[in-house]
């Protein structure tokens, strides 16, 4: 992995005060990893031959039913040029098309950090978790859900630096509406750079806010280290079904030339944006992604390029999105089992669920998304941490409470350790029946590092936990965000360049009249 | 499967008003199934060569080491008559002994309820869900902890009767405590014959109440049927590390003589109980189980048993239990590989906690140690609903919240539908790009069995759940349970069985003084 640019390693070394007070106030909530490596196998739920169906079905809806891309002439003449049969903005795909583009976009790849230490690997066995990605509303550390503001959405960027299992800053942690629409992106990516070292996501909102992202990439670790790597990855949703839109092709493209990372997921609550069955769900998804990733490689070969899908349901009772249900589980297994046979690194789940309070409902769902997004093999985990309410609000309790269920899954993906010391037969040997291994040396010697320590549950008696006020597990991760949030300190960065960033977003800002939709 | 025995057969139909009355409450909870059928392939955590080298280690800690059998002389003759060699109460294996004396032990098995309707499969791709047993409280609907009564236990039978997703009434639904110790056992297994006709596990507290059951399972099923059939299952801890105690050897003795099945289950708090290690716990546990259920086919050749894991781990800082950790789900992954190739079936997990109340705490951590039960293939799941509080407490509120997450696991072990329905190539072609599936013909074919419908979530918007009173996941299972308990009816019986059940009870406790310890 190469170091990342001059101008933001011309900063202080790595760790300093900060990153010590951080670490003691941080113990228990996992090893601090820069990404997981994960050493179990993904689980699979489709053979060869279900796969093969759904991959030529995918290849029907390319050919047969196409693809829009929307309010994007430059975009039609691409794939017109690229040989695809282009009907007003519906782009059919002769059988193959895409999939011989997609040779060029690599299967891993590295998005650096300004901190080299932080810089992760994006596909193959590892897997990275970022924090939630979007929401306009907060709920707040005196239990008020409330629309999220800059101060909030600078607190999220601190804990994810803070958080020793979350290895990503993330992008839109939550909404900052008290900010213009128009400039917001500018204090968000400034917060990134500012507030955190580890690797962050850019703007999507409009073509020329991605352009914004990538100057001020530019700024922070020098024009040819960008252009030349990775530093920079973001969202780019299809507009489903079998549809991409104006924006978020603008943004593709802008970062797809610039060649910075995008992840291309279809956003869908099954049985409005897609059929009601996982199959018929995992057949669109792959169909939008080979379109849309593919449509990378047009820009720029070799870009950088994810295969995401973000898949939920909806109640056929309500319309609402559901959470933590057996199907989305299915399709999260399936699309990564496609993404993998496609060569595309994969992005999918996260802490998800409807709950309106980070309460047994939030926990079983969240739970039941995250150990399908590990099993599955995920690369790329958006939304790893505090998302609440169908992700309508970024949740402070829910947040420190998802990173324990992090750590924890950082400890699985380790699997079996089959060493000497993992078989510990000296132990069994020295204890022997009816005895106990408290004492006993092998006990001694690991005891340390033996198990998952957590750092929401409480494991002590009723009656401790009635003394120590019977406090709910929302009410702890309370009292530990508010700890990190106090011990915070900004990593260091270059005097210089910490100007320049403030320039150019003072800037832009200049340039632009206030706008609020 | 053959039918139930006569006797109990005498009773009505299975259905009645009871039942209809049942259906009419439950929707949504989960389709009713007697019990699960896998679609999908277990989730493995070692390979060829991990499993040899755990296997080898057992069968070191079993001939070197040896298993202590107490209390028991005659299982002490058994073993020499076997071929092992018995130093005192410790019995060493000679290598292959267990193994050899397993082939007689049946890797399927049917355990029959007096319903013939709900008769389960046990072992294969066949997953049982059975209530939470052994908690000496309650966590009752007004809120309090205390000592359960036989009150509750009649309470937790009922509802495991009524819930769909439960398919098994299980045994010690909670402790009994206000009933003498010596007598409790009679009303237990009372409850389970009288208020359920699903299938039901027996006392193991002694080996005369194991007699008992046995007693009472004839005089309801028929000597002939129970002779040749299996009609209960019970529970057979091993005293963990490598010994059986005379009570348990006493019970699974009674039990394997009257063809009975018996789950030979390690409890293993590891770091205490057995190394700190996930391969010295597996090594260790497959080493009990190997003596344990070969003892079976000691006593019986062909009696079915079950290889049990109950595998959590222990604060290292406290010594309290901890669960929904990384580390047992390692050891469940891994023990239900080992009982795969042990040709047993294999009994781990249940929705199991350590919180006290509830909360987020207790939900993350049951559904950790859920998903890891089901994906381990787990053919027979106890604790599945209403452990709380490390099992010291069953909770009804929890009992609700976990049949819910029961009915999610049934949907997803469904695995994905790749029918032409399921493909919905046609929905995709109808509704093209750009527009939305609620309406499509598919969708309307599909939509009521489309996607599982929680009985717990509040899927709504943030308004309405403030408007409906901001109401947490427990206070709607609150609800719910409430609504269950108030529907109840007893399913039918022959009132000449329940008077013989109810006179053998009485004579029983005549012929014993109260006894308390």
């Amino acid at each position: 992995m190469p170091a990342a640019g001059g101008g933001a390693r011309r900063g202080r070394a790595a760790g300093g005060s900060g990153a010590r007070r951080a670490a003691r106030t941080q113990t228990g909530s996992g090893t601090k990893l820069t990404y997981i490596r994960r050493q179990l196998s993904p689980y699979e739920v489709l053979d060869e031959e279900g796969l093969a169906l759904i991959e030529r079905n995918a290849d029907t809806v390319l050919e047969e039913i196409g693809i829009e891309f929307r309010g994007d002439e430059q975009a039609l003449r691409q794939w017109r040029d690229a040989g695809a049969d282009v009907r007003g903005e519906r782009v059919h795909f002769p059988k193959g098309l895409c999939r011989s583009l997609l040779k060029t976009a690599p299967s891993v790849f590295t998005q650096h950090a300004r901190n080299p230490d932080n810089s992760v690997q994006i596909g193959g066995n590892a897997t990275v978790f970022a924090p939630v990605y979007g929401p306009p509303f907060v709920r707040d550390l005196d239990g008020n859900r409330r629309y999220a503001t800059i101060e909030d959405f600078r607190n999220f960027v601190k804990l994810a630096y803070l958080a020793p299992s979350i290895h990503h800053s993330g992008g839109t942690v939550c909404e900052p509406v008290d900010i213009p629409v128009n400039k917001r992106h500018l204090d968000m990516v400034l917060a990134h750079m500012m507030l955190s070292d580890k690797p962050f996501m850019g703007s999507v909102t409009a073509p020329e806010r991605a352009a914004d992202t990538v100057e001020m990439c530019r700024i922070l670790f020098g024009r040819d280290f960008v252009d030349q790597n990775t530093v920079c990855i973001s969202l780019i949703n299809a507009n489903s079904p079998m549809t991409f839109d104006g924006v978020m092709l603008g943004a593709l493209r802008n970062y797809a030339e610039a060649n910075q990372a995008t992840i291309v997921t279809p956003f869908i609550l099954a049985g409005a944006m897609s059929p009601v069955t996982v199959a018929g769900t995992l057949t669109q998804v792959l169909a939008e992604v080979l379109a849309g990733a593919s449509f990378a490689q047009l820009c720029r070969p070799g870009a950088p390029v994810v295969f995401g899908t973000f898949a939920s349901s909806i109640s056929m009772q309500s319309g609402a999105p559901t959470f933590g249900t057996p199907e989305p589980s299915l399709v999260s297994f399936g699309a990564a089992q496609l993404a993998r046979r496609a060569g595309l690194p994969f992005r999918t789940g996260g802490s998800l669920c409807a709950s309106k309070v980070p309460d047994a409902q939030a926990a079983y769902e969240s739970a039941n998304t995250l150990n399908s997004t590990l099993l599955a093999g995920t690369n790329f985990v958006l939304h790893a941490a505090g998302w609440l309410e169908g992700g309508l609000a970024s949740c402070y309790e829910k947040f420190i409470m998802d990173c324990d269920q992090l750590g924890m899954m950082q400890a699985m993906m380790k699997g079996v350790d089959l060493s000497e010391n993992g078989q510990a037969m000296s132990a069994l040997r020295e204890v022997g029946p009816g005895s106990h291994f408290l004492g006993c040396q092998h006990t001694q010697d690991n005891f340390q590092t033996a198990f998952y320590r957590s750092t929401i549950a409480d494991n002590n008696s009723y009656e401790q936990w009635l003394s120590e006020g019977s406090k709910r597990a929302e009410t702890r991760a309370n009292e530990i965000c508010r700890r990190w949030l106090d011990s915070y300190e900004a990593p260091p960065l270059d005097p210089g360049i910490a100007e320049g960033l403030a320039d150019f977003v003072a800037k832009r800002k200049e340039s632009e009249s206030d706008a609020f939709a």
